[in-house]
């Protein structure tokens, strides 16, 4: 094989640096970093979102659930299995429709949530204590616009049902 | 272990919808996704980071690369090492510095490059397309700001220098 330098000029180098895919690559590297390091070695913010789904809907079921924290159905049974056998959440048959599993936290997952929610307050603020009250708005609206966006492009191309 | 319902506020599950940290994990999801499904599932738009750096710099050592990438040493060596395999890199010993290798892309390497990059540039579009303008222009200036505070945290909190 033989060594080719192609050399491309400087404002493609840059230009990577302006692509949202790799800003939004460095950023999540950024929140998985500040989260592990200010947050919880042992609970990841993907469970922590469940926790939090499933304390803001007691009982709620599995399906509902991957929708509300925007997670695919394998890696939402995953998650959940591991909160089950940590003992932060129980399973139990809904009465009207007995294939059907609720999901709702136990006392440990409730205190753990509410310790989790603190740590993770604080990470938010650091996590944006670089961008201006309005930069922090704009960021928020316009990500909520992209993903909103992108999981619907997602969920039709899927055959119009969630993953 | 006892069930016990903790309901939390309507308010409260909105809010996760607007934690930055949970838009950045959804957002990075979509744009796995669709780099998935219109520009390789081959390789991935690491490896492409990668390579885009290395055809912006020839014979570019692996310490640069990493921050030019924002990948850290451990990570970074995985990636080299994968394309080396596939012959789309290549290594040579720096006449300087004997202990430096520097980093080429292969003919095939240049090659695949240039494919990639044709429908990363689509997909980027197909990304960003429910934005407006100024707000593409928003999002990259804001997660610019949001990433490199964040990467000199990271680099001061690991004592200085780079991972």
């Amino acid at each position: 094989m033989n060594a080719v330098p192609v050399p491309v000029p400087q404002a493609f180098e840059t230009d990577m640096h302006r692509q949202p895919g790799h800003l939004i690559r460095r950023a999540q590297q950024v929140h998985t970093w500040l989260w592990t390091t200010d947050v919880s070695k042992e609970v990841t913010s993907t469970q922590f979102a469940v926790l939090t789904a499933i304390a803001a809907s007691p009982y709620i079921d599995q399906n509902s659930l991957s929708r509300q924290v925007s997670l695919d159905t394998s890696t939402i049974g995953d998650v959940v299995n591991r909160l089950l056998e940590r003992g932060y959440v129980v399973r139990s048959r809904d009465p009207d429709d007995r294939r059907r599993n609720l999901l709702t936290l136990t006392e440990e997952g409730a205190r753990l949530h509410a310790v989790i929610l603190v740590a993770a307050t604080r990470m938010t603020e650091r996590l944006v204590e670089s961008l201006s009250e309005q930069d922090r708005h704009d960021l928020v609206r316009i990500l909520s616009t992209l993903v909103e966006a992108g999981e619907a492009l997602r969920d039709t191309a899927e055959g119009g049902g969630r993953r």
